[in-house]
């Protein structure tokens, strides 16, 4: 019968703090005044971890995902957003298919945002990632998000012009006001229960131009290759800046900015796990209590079902 | 360069017809003109299967399943829609997470359809579930569906009468213009490239007693368990009526009913893996092959990347 208490998740704390101590060097800390990109080191792998015993890390950290996602889903109160940007190539997809493929894909939702449709255009710009937020009790992954209007959007400013804003707001303010709106906006999603963690795919230009070579050399690689792709590594700058901008502007203590080493595929998958277990455990969903009601219910149930011819 | 053709995809041939062999005792004949589920047995697991066997057939059939969905998602024309029917506590989340799991989330959509909200009563019975059709490239897991109309809404005729249909289209060919309408939907989403493949958990009324009894008996399963689910019992031949006619009614060669035997789960999710790997055969997806347009311009950006400073 339903009258023992539920153990409290088993967990020796110091794994917990493992997690919290491994991330702590990729958080970009909210009181932040500058951000510099050059103080994040791309090919950073720590100072102990083999690539093999990452493996065997990262097999137990999706386990430990799982988990605690089984709980999140059964409590049905709080969501976890996980927003990932970065360059091309930095490994979003990767990171998706290798962390997030150990979840129940019952309670996971990924939406990858590409260039605004005409009829997203028509609306302000928070309006389509807001229809994709995870429901309560679900994991949802942005590849790409509302954040692009403050990174690609302002590193090409024709793209400003293009979106049907009245004149007077495409001022130079605008975007301060969006990393405000933004800040508030993730305020208030956080306010609902929807808890929040950023994590920016650090990678080297070095690096890049090495995986956009392979997707060239590899037929079956080629579909994921534009030339366009190449081209706007002349910006490459031009987007330090706009992410440095960004990371200082909305690292917020409840929905915190991650810079994490994307050089290494294996340490970034490492990372992003980690980044999101220490997330779910500070959330800490547990299943829900019964209450007396339903374990009057359940007891009557019990019976029907063992009166049954 | 991208020039040597793609592998056309790794199969002996032989493991497809396994697969399908495997499957054939599950299909519903496109042409049965009446379905009795008693000859069907939900305990049955297979002449030879042992539950260890099946264990690690399970993880080869999830590689499998995880590689086509691959070049499902690359190639970006086809879509897969798999949907769940069953009674309660047959296995329809248990086989979404054990046998979806292995997918790549970024891929795979699952819905979970429950009792229609009021905006979606005020639409067709179509209209919730056709948003949620899975997009090009990706698969669609309904955890229940549209087969809901003519399952519960049939079985509880006061539903019906709850909807805001129009009176005189509440008459007693309902149900059969039901069937012919999601026939016909089917095959228009067919004809769109979004093949559909059939799943009904069939479970005995045993084994259903057994799995509430330890919903009821095990605290971190109660919240999957309410009274009504145990009233719902009282509708057991109902709902069995219910089922083979829509069996009979929609199975057809292009969009097949399988009833899988669900008394055993490990047998389930074989059988899931299977239906679903059979069918991405069928669909036989390939990475996109490369145009002289797109070779030009994967020469040009090669020449670019490689003549940086």
């Amino acid at each position: 019968m339903a009258k023992k208490k539920q153990e409290p998740f088993e967990d020796d704390g110091d794994r917990q703090q493992d997690i919290a101590d491994f991330i702590r060097p990729f958080v970009v800390a909210p009181a932040k005044k500058k951000v510099k990109l050059s103080d994040y080191d791309p090919g950073y792998k720590g100072s102990f971890i083999k690539k093999k015993e990452a493996r065997k890390m990262l097999k137990d950290g999706i386990s430990l995902l799982f988990e605690y996602q089984e709980r999140l889903y059964a409590e049905n109160t709080d969501a976890l957003l996980i927003i990932l940007q970065a360059r091309d190539a930095a490994g979003k997809d990767s990171a998706i298919k290798h962390v997030m493929r150990g979840l129940n894909p019952q309670g996971t939702q990924v939406y990858s945002f590409k260039a605004p449709s005409p009829e997203e255009l028509d609306h302000d710009y928070l309006w389509r990632t807001h229809k994709a937020m995870p429901e309560r009790g679900r994991i949802g992954i942005f590849n790409r998000s509302y954040y692009e209007e403050v990174l690609v959007v302002k590193v090409h400013p024709a793209i400003l012009d293009g979106q049907h804003l009245p004149p007077e707001l495409k001022d130079e303010d605008v975007w301060t006001r969006r990393y405000a709106e933004i800040n508030n906006h993730e305020k208030y999603l956080t306010n609902q229960g929807i808890h929040i963690v950023k994590i920016f795919l650090n990678v080297s230009r070095d690096e890049q131009k090495e995986r956009f070579l392979e997707r060239i050399d590899r037929p079956e690689k080629n579909w994921k290759f534009s030339e366009a792709d190449a081209r706007e590594r002349a910006y490459w700058d031009d987007y330090t800046r706009a992410y440095e901008e960004m990371l200082a502007r909305t690292s917020t203590r409840s929905a915190p900015w991650y810079v994490v080493p994307a050089d290494h595929k294996w340490f970034t998958r490492l990372a992003v796990a980690a980044i999101v277990a220490d997330k779910l455990m500070e959330i800490n969903p547990h299943y829900p209590e019964v209450n007396d009601e339903h374990l009057a219910e359940l007891t009557k149930a019990r019976e029907m079902l063992l009166g049954e011819e």
